[in-house]
């Protein structure tokens, strides 16, 4: 078990008062400098390691920072992690890990216990509004993949809709005509975007499409991917894991992609490389966007600024072997 | 910026001495019921919620557990750190991850760093000994993915052995004559135990074979899978990854799995059923793992047992489509 070093220890080995250990630790009241030495010296000869929990009380951060996403085992999210915790090591930061399920009530509890850990700072991958949970909490906040409209907070999102745009038109001039498109949640930032990017597109060209309605799961893919009866030229997902599952689903009725229907991806999270057929897809930098997110946290706490605006990421269209280029046959 | 609410600050609004507060938050000294009362009042009343650093300094407990890991990105560690932190949230723990890229001198940098953030115990995927650092740092330790002969430490594994030698009967079964293996990194636990069981297995069935040294990666699989001039009837990969990168090295040369070659992974990761051809792999019971390791922290900590036994998880083999089965045709 460890040994925890109570303030009652350090005042008897310092020849001190507790209240005079409190004073110097918390730094609530003026100490003369030799009595503070004396507490300084006992500090250090009872802790074995500079004691970063007394530390924080004394300079109010816990150098401490917690990140709420929906799930730590979808690749998107650990790559992100990976970004975000390689940049606030550098800095001295720990990160805390809470994952949501995107879940609203769960995002909830889970600010409130990062608010009882006194964390310095929250990187925010979720679904609910919150804003007034925000304004309570005091906390820095970094919204990750989603767009914030109140300069009150920092925010780091990629060009969703830019990017499925690209991809679409891609598709079109790859002679690509009639579409399904299977959708992610309606209550998720980039889900939302991807669909106004389709829904634009097929106005606009007057194309034959249908929607199905999904989720960011492999197991969405599979059971959207049954649905499809008549198939269209191409299945246009709304991230990599639907795309995976929508293939496996045409493997098993024998459908070849790209011969007979192409599909499509978003994301491109490590395995879409992989995948076989490998995934066309739209690249988003996700561990840049992790990197990027800690260091505007960084920013916020270190330099005291209330808001950094930052641009929107672009994305990039990867063409693969999903998808048939009939131009090239 | 957050607002920090000093003992002085509590002390004022109680109307108490700063003294009297820290007899309260730490607990040092008897305090007479009502002055008690008056105290909690305003803290209370000061903060919005309750105060987990200070609860943590009165009680000598933190609430949070550290986990190190080579690196979160790997979905093998991404779906153990969620089976961790969802035994580990409902127990009312934070989890504070570190990715240590397999470095020994990152790993001993991330234990001090854990230690001086107090943490109530760490949860160890690594491959340093750092045995003196553990009898220093004096926190409760869990070994994950490894066995460990010291009965001051606890750990969780499953029989990679046995798991390896199963698949290979299973092979050898089905036929497959010639072997090439390629092989994990010497340092790390399972990629020992998993040559160690191919070794044995090539000696008794006098079997012809190879063995190629690389590394837990895809990108290792890639590189390994082009140094394989004459095809042997099966690939035996150390991990999942290796195998997918061998699969597209052979892809690239027109090689078909399994019709030219058989090539089989271990792990069974989220993404090896959906590969195609679906791999034959091993599966270790990871979500599973991670939460056993955070229940054994969790009654290290709570019972003050000093050590746990765990019996090795047994793995399973289990046969998809990157196999040739003679049998069967």
């Amino acid at each position: 078990m460890p040994d925890k070093i109570t303030i009652k220890e350090i005042a008897k080995e310092a020849g001190v008062s507790i209240s005079t250990v409190s004073r110097v630790i918390n730094g609530s009241s003026p100490v003369k400098k030799e009595t503070k030495e004396k507490v300084l010296n006992a500090i250090n000869k009872l802790n074995y390691y500079p004691d970063a929990l007394a530390r924080s009380l004394r300079v109010g951060y816990t150098d401490t920072i917690g990140i709420i996403i929906p799930n730590i085992a979808n690749p998107f999210f650990a790559t992100l992690v990976r970004g975000a915790e390689d940049y606030l090591r550098s800095k001295g930061y720990s990160l805390i890990i809470c994952n949501s399920d995107n879940a609203v009530d769960q995002e909830k509890k889970l600010f409130n216990i990062l608010a009882e850990k006194k964390v310095d700072g929250i990187l925010y991958s979720g679904i609910g509004d919150h804003l007034e949970k925000f304004n309570h909490i005091n906390i820095p906040i970094v919204f990750i993949d989603r767009v914030i409209k109140d300069n009150r907070f920092s925010y780091v999102c990629s060009n969703h809709y830019k990017g499925m745009e690209d991809l679409l038109n891609y598709l079109f001039e790859t002679n690509h005509k009639r579409y399904v498109f299977i959708s992610g949640k309606k209550e998720i930032f980039s889900a939302v975007e991807r669909l106004r990017a389709f829904g634009n597109f097929v106005k606009k060209n007057k194309i034959e499409y249908k929607i199905l309605e999904g989720e960011y799961t492999y197991e969405s893919g599979l059971i959207n991917g049954k649905k499809i009866k008549k198939l269209p030229d191409v299945v246009v997902c709304s991230n990599d894991l639907i795309a995976y599952g929508v293939i496996e689903s045409f493997k098993e009725r024998k459908i070849k992609v790209p011969q007979d229907v192409s599909v499509t991806g978003y994301d491109d999270i490590t395995f879409s490389k992989m995948f076989s057929p490998a995934l066309t897809t739209v690249r988003q930098p996700i561990y840049e966007m992790g990197k990027i997110s800690a260091e505007i946290i960084h920013r916020l706490l270190i330099k005291k600024d209330d808001y950094i605006p930052v641009k929107l990421f672009q994305n990039q269209v990867i063409v693969r072997e999903s998808t048939r280029n009939p131009r090239n046959k």
